[in-house]
């Protein structure tokens, strides 16, 4: 007994030492952006400042609406999105379902802090990272991506090896962003690259390294009718609220328009993920793995062109293309990576945000290649900064910046733009799999509790599970009268 | 098997047509709304336009916040409604979970699409549909007229029914809703009888028509422990956002009366619902039946009047009776209509939807009889246009003209308003049963898969299900040996 | 049977009653608050008035946002907290899932209505108590603390008892809120000593006066698999709304600041309590209690302070701590509670409220102790409205006059802020302890129903419970073939 709490307590030391290092850079490396501080008019100047402002809505904040309001009520539905969202879907595994929501909150929780520092190390300018509601977004974006590479491990590794993975991540991700909003400067306003596809070929280049024999034989990898259930409540909020995912960080007119058309490619991809699935089961019946996981491939697939002129019918036939992929991939692609690539995917998180993410890299570059000032006026250098004319003083420049207050771009074209935007998928295909297999390599041979045989897909490895009479007869681990170490070297 | 795989067939290809369809006419005859797209002032024109508007903050967006700014958080709460809150609330039967919060999911991502497109061209000006986030909104009560229905018909109809009825009943309610909000003119902030009423009325028609012994036999059709707390899920989200569905379309104090209305009429509600189920039971014991439906009665009770100045005793008055109502209807009408009328109505809608929506009608009428300028001062012509003078040259309309941007009305009295209330009523529940009987009789005897004997409240009808260890005993179809093709035609 | 239906009808009288009583008190003491009513400007006068207001955003909403606008959203997130939060973490009981969500939303409808109602007399002047959504909002605060006695006291009562302690407990909570802000004048913005210490020290002491041994024998308090899930759709979305009720009542930065600090504060909280979980369990495992509630303790904990200028790091270690004082408390200090003080204690609030909540006010006092101009600028008066100096005339009331619209306040320094921080907590225990003794005496010896035996942690006591195959084997009374009245009697 004192051998496997000795094992268990790497984890619980490990967190606690995280913590206190995330207290003392937190102390030494951030502060409040400025919204979240007193303003600078209303510090306590000697002698008599002229230029009085007054507290109450009549001085600093007379310019419009704050941050809380401008971005909290979305901010809230993408928390939601994480912690219920992809808590709850992951607890379709019949005996899981405590590690499932459980640990998904305990990796977030780490990831949101640790994004926070290393995303602001990265953007900051040699100052303290200020923290502010879009901090606090940006760090669940981040997050996301985590929890979608745990999908593609689910019930398959240790919290420890999900923390150490969590940590490494977070800085590949970090990077991977860096270089496509900054140095390539490109538009992925819901992340589908930068987030889905990231953390999905991360995911599964970790899970390659980490396949053992024994995942194939496991007889508790699967629902029971509650857990399915359970799962939708996961699904739903993710359906719902994935249009404030897609446009929390848009504005004006291209957050409408990504609301929208979020809105109608989960729709979309509703209809026709039940079609599909209906057609290619043998009975003609729907699968909840597709209901639970392919209805929302339309979020992801959209979420790069989701602020773009590209009509409501785009985002329909985004949706419907998205749908269709994805119950295909679980129905055919999803076995065929587990038996001929050892690439097991618990989740199918290469078909909810795997795949849809490459199409919506696609989706996006076609809609950068085609907008122009015909469809977005003037608002074509909002949307796509690096098309501003490189050049301060040619008139083009000069009329632009009659409209917007703007910068010298790169003076790129339509077709230029659309090549970095795919430059920006296969630069983060390439971190995320050259990086996922590197922290796979380290999870795998370090020695973090890494579950075998019986364990997968079990909860009581990491928990205290009560009796469940309706568990009786089931493989359990108790049932069969076998001791926990002698299973764990199992 | 091939034969079963055929007929389940035909909803994947109507789906799959429908999708197509939707796409064509999205494409064909809709756009984005004004602010979803790139605003005039930004269009590129040439020459040098003198009057210049600047991106970001300066230009058009100044006139105050945008649409997704006012509208967006209330719609989001609808939208939980919607899906979360139907979706849960029918996963009340023991064997019918994935199909309750499943086929809500589909059906309403049909209805939503559907809906944006019928209630646009009833609506529009011969131009293109414009489709912003108020758009989605009323996309979305649409769909609950709809998810309304499907409660009555819940356990007892196909997939394929469900969508067929859902197209069908889009274009009923569309019609209906006009001829209230636009011929009749009369006032229903919160769709108590344009939504619950007409889509409760036109479910029990479509259910009586589709009535068959089998239903009366059925040993599934009721809850177990786990599904009963499930259903609550959906409960307390719907009471919760309620003031949300109330109000999303109301302005200005009449949206902060709804608000508090309906949050009052709710509270009340819920502790007479307690009270009465308490007392109406042989050993005084709650009913979980109706705590999961009747505590939600006031929220449509109030529905129509939630913006007038019906005080807040009116509120809780309001919210009070309907709880009473529901309850008894729960107790007493449901057994009646289903052994005598053979109307058979599985989630009780008639109970939450259809008496506390002719309450909300009524208390509508009164509210709308009393109104006058002493307690609605210039807002009455706000709150109820009709009443504006028609004389264009009279003092009153001058007077009027003063204070708020009004066109000439139809100079209705109080009372006239009053009877227009309640003829919209009378209208809404004509065209809600007739239109059920016919959509009824369509889905009836065109071969639609309807479901027979033990398929009824069975989700292995529809789903590929998992073994469920916890149900082991239980009258399941395979538990029985029979197979499916046989029991199909039984 | 008669004589149990006679027992049980007495809570269905008082509710109805009650309801009556509601009814008859907002008819002659309450009304709309200005913004939900026809605006002033818009009231019908005789002649013609020059000074004409425009109906529709030009007149008196001109202003800035209406109090739908900024208080709505985060009104609903703890709307959602006190209904889904509350009531979904107390499902946690294999049995008394039923009476946990369903109890939870009787008790709160009866604690808002009332609330409104006993706040509105004693904060009123005299006049009419008017209702907007800020009073919706601190009657949901007075819900909670009424939910957290719930918790202390769940299984162990009736529900008829619930609500007469709901009754007579609004009244000390809000007597002793009122002492705290308006004549103690202390900063609280989470509620954390006036809803968080308050209600549970209030639960614990109904518990003691209530402790019988029978408690100790029951073999159904505890959880089962899927009950433990359920609980966790009530902590997550706790976990994830609580900066809305930390921050919901306040303003400016100080309101963004709240946003952050109860971000941080539980990201860490939830890290460290895992840690914490694991290293404190035999077989280094974690604990669903401790996740279920100790990841909350953060939220609590950082209440008092977390509009103030604490630091992001100081945010992290007010969570930190919190989490591990509250995984000790319910691994050592409740056992020692139950065993020897005979304080059984449900839910465990003294880890979850009264522990972290005493943090929380030493951490308030501690940061009301270094509040200075220094860091604060002027809205340090804005902050502690009792620091403004007494002397209108004196040069630095002048200069504070020249910032903010601001009253003479009581000059006091921050040490003497600081005391009157902690003497808040002393009041508020003071006032929990003996009221909730006084309380616990009536309930207990006044025939309230109170469960013995087998009815305790029991749903069949109170409700219509269907037959649940999966717990065929488990302590059910039925299975006993004992008469419910026989058990009563017990």
């Amino acid at each position: 007994m004192a051998s496997v709490w000795l094992q268990k307590a790497k984890l619980a030391v490990l967190l606690l030492i995280l913590e206190v290092v995330f207290i003392v850079l937190f102390a030494l490396t951030t502060d409040y952006e400025d919204s979240a501080k007193p303003p600078a008019s209303l510090h306590v100047k000697q002698g008599n400042d002229s230029q009085a402002t007054h507290v109450g809505g009549h001085g600093d904040s007379h310019s419009g609406p704050g941050p809380v309001a401008t971005y909290y009520p979305m901010f809230q539905d993408v928390h939601v999105m994480i912690f219920v969202g992809f808590g709850f879907l992951m607890t379709f595994l019949r005996r899981y379902g405590f590690s499932s929501v459980g640990l998904n909150m305990l990796v977030a929780a780490v990831a949101i802090q640790w994004a926070m520092l290393v995303a602001g190390y990265l953007h900051g300018h040699g100052g303290k990272v200020h923290v502010g509601v879009t901090t606090l977004l940006t760090a669940d974006f981040a997050a996301a991506s985590v929890l979608i590479t745990m999908g593609a491990l689910l019930g398959k590794t240790s919290p420890l090896q999900l923390v150490v993975i969590c940590l490494l991540e977070i800085v590949f991700f970090a990077v991977n962003e860096w270089v496509g909003l900054s140095v390539l400067q490109v538009a992925d306003v819901g992340g589908s690259m930068f987030v889905h596809a990231f953390g999905a070929y991360f995911g599964l280049a970790v899970s390659r390294v980490l396949y053992k024999e024994d995942v194939t034989k496991s007889k508790i990898e699967g629902s029971v009718y509650h857990s399915d259930i359970f799962a939708m409540i996961g699904t739903i909020f993710l359906w719902l609220f994935w249009p404030s995912f897609n446009s929390a960080l848009a504005v004006e007119d291209a957050q409408h328009r990504a609301v929208i058309n979020t809105y109608l490619a989960l729709a979309a991809c509703c209809v026709v993920t039940f079609a599909v699935s209906s057609l290619t089961d043998q009975h003609g019946k729907f699968d909840m793995v597709h209901v639970q996981n392919a209805t929302l491939a339309g979020g992801v697939a959209v979420g790069t062109s989701a602020d773009m002129m590209i009509g409501t019918h785009g985002a329909l036939i985004i949706g419907s293309v998205a749908g269709a992929l994805s119950v295909i991939g679980y129905k055919y692609i999803t076995p065929f990576l587990s038996s001929k690539l050892k690439i097991h995917d618990t989740c199918g998180v290469h078909n909810l945000h795997g795949m849809p993410a490459i199409l919506a890299a696609i989706a996006g570059c076609i809609a950068s290649l085609l907008a122009d000032t015909d469809s977005y006026g003037y608002t074509l250098y909002r949307q796509f900064p690096p098309r501003v004319p490189s050049n301060e003083s040619s008139l083009e420049f000069q009329m632009i910046k009659q409209h917007m207050d703007v910068e010298p771009g790169l003076g790129r074209t339509g077709s230029q733009q659309a090549a970095f935007q795919i430059a920006a998928l296969g630069i983060t295909l390439l971190v995320a799999i050259v990086g996922g297999l590197l922290v796979g390599v380290i999870v795998r041979f370090v020695p973090l509790n890494q579950p075998r045989g019986l364990y997968l897909f079990e909860d009581k490895d990491n928990w205290e599970v009560p009796e469940d009479p309706s568990e009786v007869g089931a493989p359990l681990l108790h049932a069969k009268g076998e001791t926990e170490t002698a299973l764990l070297k199992a």
